[in-house]
């Protein structure tokens, strides 16, 4: 039982407050559809400030990005807590899209949500095997320089319950 | 029965005639699978013309952003409308991706979208609640400011003629 | 039997080597989630090498941009194959998402992605026939002009068994 809060304990991780959308957007930051679990825009907020801003590479170095990445993915799962109530519904990660600000001669975004991804390997192993779509863009809302969207299949209540 | 219809009547809002592909493009503008559809490149489009070209802020104000946005999420019920035949087929709302052209010091690409956002609320009430992940990038197809990307899960035709 | 297989060959089309994740990614290019099969960041590689590099149309001409998406769509349809064993599996393309590298005035993202939804209808027939979202975007990784983010339905094991 709650085999992956034991093991971010292991880890030593912490998972932030789930992120809330910010205050004046007009939607939700998940929403499960059938078994699939949508979530959507979270980028590397800590205690409701984006905990660096900026472009890869004029305004912070790779492992800067690589940080905001998993800081992101750490709140993907504070979020996917929050609305599952357990890590342990999570069936299996299914696809990230990773949105890096960068310069226009910046080609490393796979390396940067490397950060991201090597934490979902590293919570859920095999289950949190995934697609990753690295994409390049001039600029994120809040500045902040990583956003992440996300598939997750859920398993269905009855069958943790069983 | 009707009742999206008769929501948008009160509302005071007309659904623009359904928004084709581009005319030279070899793909389609919905597709349903299994119990979602999946509504892709839908922007400003009116009468076969971007009804405003350009980026955030360099060519328009935050508010024609947002009429561009609300311009697109009327397009996407138009297609979904079209597709479905009718509005309350829709169960609910799932997921928009919303890209934004923008300059590179604009940071409120999630503002812009509350103009497709705050519709499908108005419209829609709990079942238009939606992740919404939004982008900035640097130019979009026609030079319009704003593309929405959505998924949609609709209601199996036989429970509604049940 | 092998009905995608006889019209490649007809078309004179050899899929190339199955694209893997880029050596240092921490992901996989494919995962089956129900039905739906996700395959993230396929792009114009070729020889574990992008084929063309660069933006539109900055650095290459509207042909090679149309070029690089259908060598994209090529790389596409090698990872499902590799990853459903065969072809018929495909029940039909649900979506893609085409990110295009592009110059801050270059308008006809759509156009470059036809290289790959051409090839998909081509290939496919009616079951080509896809959404697509076309997105400008300043950079992307290995600064290939191109990359592919797709959905397909994928028939069940047992009836293609059956």
């Amino acid at each position: 039982m709650f085999v992956i809060e034991k093991k971010l304990e292991e880890l030593g991780i912490t998972l932030p407050a789930p992120l809330g959308p910010s205050p004046l957007a007009e939607h939700v930051v998940a929403r499960q559809s059938g078994e699939l679990l949508f979530i959507g825009g979270v980028g590397p907020i800590k205690n409701n400030m984006p905990s660096i801003t900026g472009r890869l590479v004029r305004d912070m170095k790779h492992e800067d990005g690589y940080a905001a990445a998993r800081q992101s993915a750490l709140n993907l799962l504070s979020v996917i807590k929050n609305e599952l109530g357990d890590l342990d519904r999570v069936a299996e990660f299914v696809r990230l899209v990773g949105y890096v600000a960068s310069d226009d001669d910046f080609y490393d975004q796979h390396m940067i949500l490397n950060g991201a991804s090597h934490l979902l390997n590293e919570v859920f192993g095999e289950k949190g095997s995934h697609v990753c779509t690295a994409v390049g863009v001039n600029v994120l809302p809040f500045n902040v320089p990583v956003i992440l969207d996300a598939v997750v299949r859920v398993t269905p209540q009855k069958e943790v319950t069983a």
